[in-house]
């Protein structure tokens, strides 16, 4: 028995956020000082590090749970089962349904519970529940549905990542330009099928890190605004990240026993563009090689750090021939690999 | 290799929340009208129906993730384990950490994350995850605990329900009565003992029943307190669980193949005492038996209904000898089960 991706979905949201829409921003310090440069000069540079120039948000109608189902229902159609076989759905995402213009998350019920209602699925026996592990929480739930098909208590599971950043966002932070909205799922199955999950790796580092992203007050200290937002220290997850991921990566690929030279895609969590070429240098400089032209396939620049959902929509974007000069074919050997709020990492060497 | 339960440990708040404090509420209908009863009779009312005296509360300065803590340090020194040996910190919850005075829940970084944190642990191995399946949060977390481990991918699992419902209720709502905070916790682990989980059955009723429990507007609408409250359709809930949670119960017991004769205790979600009376009265009347007396040891009186809590600290008094007339020995059948907000339904068959 294998297991294996048998759909796959997205759902880029309509609202194109542009850099210039971010020009009349006030951006200001942590500690609530204002940064001395114009906003054009913060915004071009931002570009420059992230690789960001527009992001997508949600309309003021939706919600997770919404966009979530949308992803759902091209992954169950592409795998060609009826959404009733479903015996898990598993919704990765960190702030649950939050309406526009409300103050607080909404996580009762779950948000599988609601995508289960929405989705209009009858049978009790398929189990929805929800996963918070940060931006890699998407390829987290498909290492728990990988354990359930395994251990005998799963056929099907529908593996969702969906997140709204764009309602947690403080305007006054430069921050905010990274954080997108967009959902991307899967359904994964025990097939006779050749390939599937080849290996995983998984880690929490709580010890230090446990904070390098966090839920914290607006940097506009004058403001009398009771919210919490996303926030992160940038720098200090940049050289985590750097220091473990590349080393996750190669636990990941040594368990598999697959020959680095195979590994025809990486997608890695769309954090950052220079982070990610500088994790994959560093993995490729493990095994004491060049990291291949084009291995790396990037999403970032036009739909900014979706968390939850990124790895699943660049998935979904490449088989569907939606990225220009990139292609996965049956055969290829592929790496999934997330960092983000925990700190957690983890990866997926799978073969389609 | 059989998978049990090594260490338990439980954390009851030092705030007690008696029934008369709640005379000085106004109670209001969920159309914003009074309800034609002085406050005292209400309570009564209440009383009868739940059987709850008394809730507990956690002091200001504390949050989910602290009193999950406090449980978890219990139930790992129970097992005798090194903390650094766990493979996974499951934390089932469903609002995160929602700090006194807050209008929001936190829930990035993940509550297992900040328990990581806390406890102090340095191997990233261990996978810290947090999981939302309403009340029955913390029997899932078991049930996927088993399955991390039959499939190889865990030996050592600390599963933790931790909730503080105090910090969501809307004081104008008689339900307000039954909420409680509480946290308790066990570690799993595969051994060559004998026993341990046998069988399990979990459900998700999604359809219709999606929104029963949820998160909604104060009854109070003359205010313009901009807050969601958990909320709840008892009449509804009453109902979906006496149809639902015998039936679930019945076959999870015949998958574990244990004669219903040798149970001999069923630590069933603390939610309401004449509720859980009828489902397992009618879980008995599947086998055309009568409840045996005893059978169902509750702690709702003193404890309220602390969600994912209630199961994990009712089985922890119970083994340290904290239940008037209660035990549990090794070798006993017992079953655990939950019914919450999802609506999800679920249960295991366990020999100690």
């Amino acid at each position: 028995m294998n297991i294996k991706i048998t759909g796959t979905g997205s759902y880029i949201p309509s609202i194109v956020e542009r850099n210039e829409d971010f020009h009349k921003h006030t951006f200001l310090n942590s500690d609530g000082s204002i940064i001395n440069a114009p906003s054009e000069v913060i915004v071009k540079k931002f570009k420059a590090i992230t690789g960001i120039k527009e992001r997508r948000y949600i309309k003021k109608d939706l919600t997770t749970s919404n966009i979530a189902t949308f992803a759902a229902e091209k992954a169950i159609d592409k795998a060609n089962i009826s959404k009733e076989y479903l015996d898990y759905i598993i919704v990765a995402h960190n702030y649950g349904d939050v309406k526009n213009g409300s103050v607080q998350s909404d996580t009762v019920p779950s948000i599988a519970s609601r995508v289960k209602h929405l989705l209009g699925i009858e049978n009790p026996k398929c189990v929805g529940y929800d996963l918070l592990f940060g931006c890699p929480g998407w390829i987290q739930g498909v290492i728990q549905a990988e354990a359930f098909i395994k251990s005998g208590i799963a056929k099907k599971c529908l593996i969702i990542g969906a997140e709204t950043l764009s309602r947690v966002v403080d305007p006054y932070d430069r921050d905010s330009m990274i954080y997108s909205d967009g959902a991307g799922a899967v359904v994964l199955e025990a097939t006779d099928d050749k390939g599937g999950v080849l290996a995983h790796e998984a880690a929490t580092f709580a010890l230090d890190e446990s904070h390098f992203i966090f839920f914290g007050e607006t940097y506009n200290q004058e403001s009398d605004d009771p919210r919490c937002y996303i926030k992160m220290h940038g720098r200090k997850i940049y050289e985590f990240a750097l220091n473990n991921v590349p080393l996750a990566m190669k636990s990941c690929l040594d368990k598999s026993g697959i020959n680095i030279s195979k590994i025809k895609k990486i997608l890695i969590h769309q954090a950052n563009e220079k982070m990610d070429e500088a994790i994959v240098k560093r993995f490729y400089e493990l095994y004491d090689m060049e990291m291949p032209e084009g291995i790396m396939p990037m999403s970032i620049g036009k739909l900014g750090n979706s968390s939850v959902a990124t790895v699943p929509t660049l998935y979904d974007l490449i088989l569907n021939g939606e990225m220009d000069g990139q292609e996965i074919n049956k055969g290829d050997h592929i790496m999934f690999a997330s960092v983000g709020a925990g700190m957690n990492i983890n990866a997926i060497v799978y073969k389609v």
